[in-house]
């Protein structure tokens, strides 16, 4: 598997966006509104950084409430997800999703529990 | 700018690098001891997941006592450095590091504040 991407719960996609172009020269590769959130990807080498803006209540909403704006997640690529998942469940780490679910950009993810990751929020997302 | 890597605060980095082994299959690139941690890498496509593993106290040790394990920084790959903060200070960024300063594997990195940068610690890296 490789790096796809850093998500980052922020609350304003478009400012951060600005930001990190201005600083590091990172591009808008794709946005989109996606499950109450604007969702900013910006191109970052082989993977991206997720900007996350939610709109509605849910999960980023409630991490930025809790803890502000920074890292919420690290996402993997496989190009075989239920594999993926099957191997997290040989090895006993807890599912957050026990299987694929409809990702941002039209990916299937699938999250695993940072309590069997060492403290790291997993995403595996297949293209 | 790409993404160069992912640190990771832990209290067991060979622990952890085998567990992503088994569940990613991403394999050690490099490791060392540095500044008071035991650090491994990991490869990760272009990019890597960077273990920290202190044994002596300092920011790391400081942070896993207050969070536990978890994501504690991201970093930038940069092929100018010098440039690169002067680019942040033009954005009125606050720097941790005014100059650039030996880093793991060889490198030359800074960080920035990450009240300026929307609540993510950024580290620049100059192979």
């Amino acid at each position: 598997m490789h790096f796809e991407h850093a998500g980052i719960a922020t609350e304003d996609a478009q400012e951060l966006a600005e930001l990190y172009s201005d600083l590091f020269g990172l591009a808008v590769a794709h946005e989109e509104e996606f499950d109450g959130m604007r969702v900013v990807f910006l191109e970052c080498g082989d993977g991206y950084f997720e900007l996350l803006e939610p709109f509605e209540d849910g999960t980023i909403a409630q991490y930025l409430e809790a803890n502000g704006s920074g890292i919420h997640h690290l996402a993997l690529a496989t190009e075989d997800i239920e594999a993926a998942l099957e191997t997290a469940r040989e090895h006993d780490v807890s599912l957050i999703d026990e299987e694929p679910r409809p990702g941002a950009w039209g990916h299937s993810v699938a999250f695993l529990h940072p309590k069997d990751t060492g403290g790291i929020l997993l995403e595996l997302v297949e293209h």
